[in-house]
């Protein structure tokens, strides 16, 4: 049977298999879901060894389990490890949501519901693809790894010291991932280079205790007043991060890769149009993709502080908080990033306040050289499924792990993603486009048998 | 029997009383406490009845009702017209509080819960008075209306109305209020002067969905960017309100002016190291009884968008809040107030981002000449009981109804406050000292044996 008939003949039964796994609400984020994420796990773990994969392990980390299988029947051939991860983001506002996230739902041709693109979707593609050759051909034309993880929407923290410790057992020619998107519908991509990261939790304090605007008003610091004075300051006028030596280690754009990224023919307007805009915001110089793809940013991700209630309450608040996170690219440091933004901070805090920085995520950015040959293969597979080659690219996320295994392995990465941009990953309503589930399939059986 | 041990043998059958009221979480801000706001005002129109007062009713308004009671039988003296409101503010943040806010409890000399200084436990010290003097002499030296409204803290709205539909009814020689602090422990003080108030909710709105920072990151407006940036610009570096116009109306510090304040020796310091600061903070120039008493201000109560959950979340908010209030003085006028916030709002807004700005409370501020007999008369009876004549201040917080009193009924307005500054009214932890519940007792019945 053609594979096309082999995933035709069993899409509903993929699919009720895969809403399975997205009913279950492993949010890393949040600490009440630690028994979700355990449950995931073990589903996960249950449908590799029905797929056919063996020795599989729930592994543990000082968070949450890795899980790993293995398929090693092709002695001389390429081993290929598949990196994803079961756990997902929260989901407020849930008031937003058409349905709820964790009940998954198919309206017209697409699949919505926390975790149908990112990444719960895009893993499941890889399992149902291999499974797919060991049922028609009975092995496995390369020798396959998976290590799916529980952590990245939380920074993968737990994931650079486990791939330490298991270097040997993870041993490969090619990490695959498929984290990422198309350009857009029917053009994909491969991405060769990802953003780095660094999460920081800032929160500004003032007296002791909240007070009466009436009784203190305009004679004592208030949190808010010193946080958004802060918060401000961390931008100039024309939106270019203002923290003194935040731009040392990003690269200068060549004219070759302006060209690159114009190759990509992004319509500005219509994405401006599609967000419902009115002008698009970022520093000035560089286009859209560029601003994505090769420049870093500080990005406020909340804030908040004093009385959020209905109607009001005349009220001088002690205490406000910010969560922010910086993309970074090149050789940006995220610590040293850290560093400077807290020196930038106690130059900034109003008198009268003070400030804790919490530090979290760190990841370097990732670039890879798209001449390497696995990446020209992976090219290939998509061209003989989409009808035309991959284009290769530079996302603005971040897949904090990448550098690392890049790093640790010693191994190219090979992004082939199967997402769209705007199936609101992180956001309400989040999507997967089913036509890129069952061309997903293709690509990986393809990829899998010429790598 | 004297007055010192008729309030001693009842005192605790008295508190037993206040903390049945203090047990109604009668909050207006929160339309879900709508049921305890009738109870709040059922109570006390039965405490009144049970008091002696007569012509009870429990009056209806576009809003919350107002309960009004009187005591006429002593024609050719006058009438005062007792102000206070059943009405308290919010209660979060709810952990912060040693014991429940509407569970009150007596530590020390104090009386803990939300509304015990502001405004339920000094209203009742009203109540209590007039029932002493029927009590022992069998009617009242002067005629007694009260009017005790249910809307105070969230800008008295429906009152002004009430005023004007009832001014026969309500017509009277004083108003005489006890929402207001002493100067310091032992030191009292009559409010010449109140804040004007202007209440906002700012919301900034981006683009139609919540957005990964990853993919937009850099190249998109953030909702929270867009509103720090609104804030910030709201204030210049010396912590003066920046918006134009802003200080039209607001009288120049006269020397005399300045001297009364100084009369009130405020150790700066000793405030400074009780609210745990380095540092106070506002406009320069003036002393911290002057920024309160004698200058507007333009405060953030609370702002709130994006992600506040434990953990981080990469995502660029598409709408960002702010709860704004100023405090005005002299002349201002509270609506061109807003209207030149507004301006400054239209001109500071981002590229990208767009504003609404929801107008809720409008308050004049509020001035009395102290050389009125019946203040003086009010400054002696506090001179009577607590050994030390009341001083003439001004007070930072607004009581929004006390100029349109002053406007409708034609009248003065004694502000005679028993609270205290640093009793945590409109935050967690609210008290009141018991040794001013005791002596306000027989100051009002002084006051109202001598007037």
């Amino acid at each position: 049977m053609s594979y096309s008939d082999y995933f035709a003949s069993r899409r509903e039964e993929q699919l009720e298999e895969l809403k399975q796994w997205l009913r279950i609400p492993s949010i890393s984020a949040l600490s009440e879901h630690k028994q979700d994420i355990q449950s995931a796990a073990a589903w996960l773990a249950d449908t590799l060894k029905r797929a056919g994969l063996e020795n599989i392990e729930i592994m543990p980390t000082a968070g949450n389990p890795v899980v790993y299988a293995d398929y090693l029947h092709a002695p001389g051939k390429p081993t290929i490890l598949v990196y994803g991860h079961y756990d997902v983001q929260p989901v407020d506002p849930l008031n937003l949501w058409t349905s709820p996230p964790f009940e998954p739902e198919i309206r017209g041709d697409k699949l919505y519901g926390r975790g149908t693109t990112d990444d719960k979707g895009q893993t499941f593609i890889h399992i149902k693809a291999i499974e797919a050759i060991l049922k028609q051909e009975g092995t496995l034309p390369v020798n396959v790894k998976l290590c799916i993880e529980g952590e990245e929407e939380i920074g993968s923290i737990n994931l650079p010291p486990f791939l330490e410790t298991h270097k040997d057992k993870l041993a490969c020619d090619a990490v695959l991932v498929s984290d990422t998107s198309l350009l857009e519908r029917g053009r994909p991509a491969i991405c060769t280079g990802l953003r780095g990261l660094t999460g920081m939790e800032l929160t500004v304090s003032t007296a002791n205790t909240d007070l009466h605007s009436g009784s203190y008003g305009g004679a004592v610091p208030n949190a808010l007043h010193a946080l958004v004075s802060l918060l401000d300051s961390l931008h100039d006028e024309k939106g270019k991060v203002a923290v003194e030596g935040f731009y040392e280690g990003v690269p200068e754009l060549s004219a070759l890769m302006r060209e690159e990224f114009a190759k990509q023919g992004l319509d500005e307007n219509k994405v401006r149009e599609g967000l419902g805009l009115d002008a698009l915001y970022g520093e000035e110089g560089y286009s859209f993709v560029e601003r994505v793809g090769a420049r870093p940013t500080l990005e406020l991700n909340g804030v908040y502080g004093g009385f959020q209630g209905e109607g009001s309450k005349t009220v001088i608040p002690k205490v406000a908080h910010a969560k922010i996170t910086c993309r970074l690219v090149g050789k940006q440091d995220p610590e040293l990033t850290m560093d400077r933004i807290e020196k930038h901070l106690n130059a900034h805090i109003q008198p009268g306040a003070r400030f804790e920085l919490k530090r979290s995520e760190r990841a370097f950015a990732f670039n890879i050289d798209p001449s390497h040959p696995i990446l020209q293969t992976a090219a290939d597979a998509y061209g003989a499924v989409y009808g035309t080659r991959a284009l290769f690219t530079k996302d603005g996320g971040s897949i904090p792990i990448m550098q690392a295994f890049s790093r640790v392995l010693q191994s190219p990465v090979v992004l082939m993603g199967f997402g769209l941009d705007d199936e609101n990953l992180h956001a309400p309503n989040e999507h997967f486009n089913l036509e890129n589930f069952d061309k997903g399939l293709l690509t990986v059986v393809e990829f899998l048998k010429t790598v």
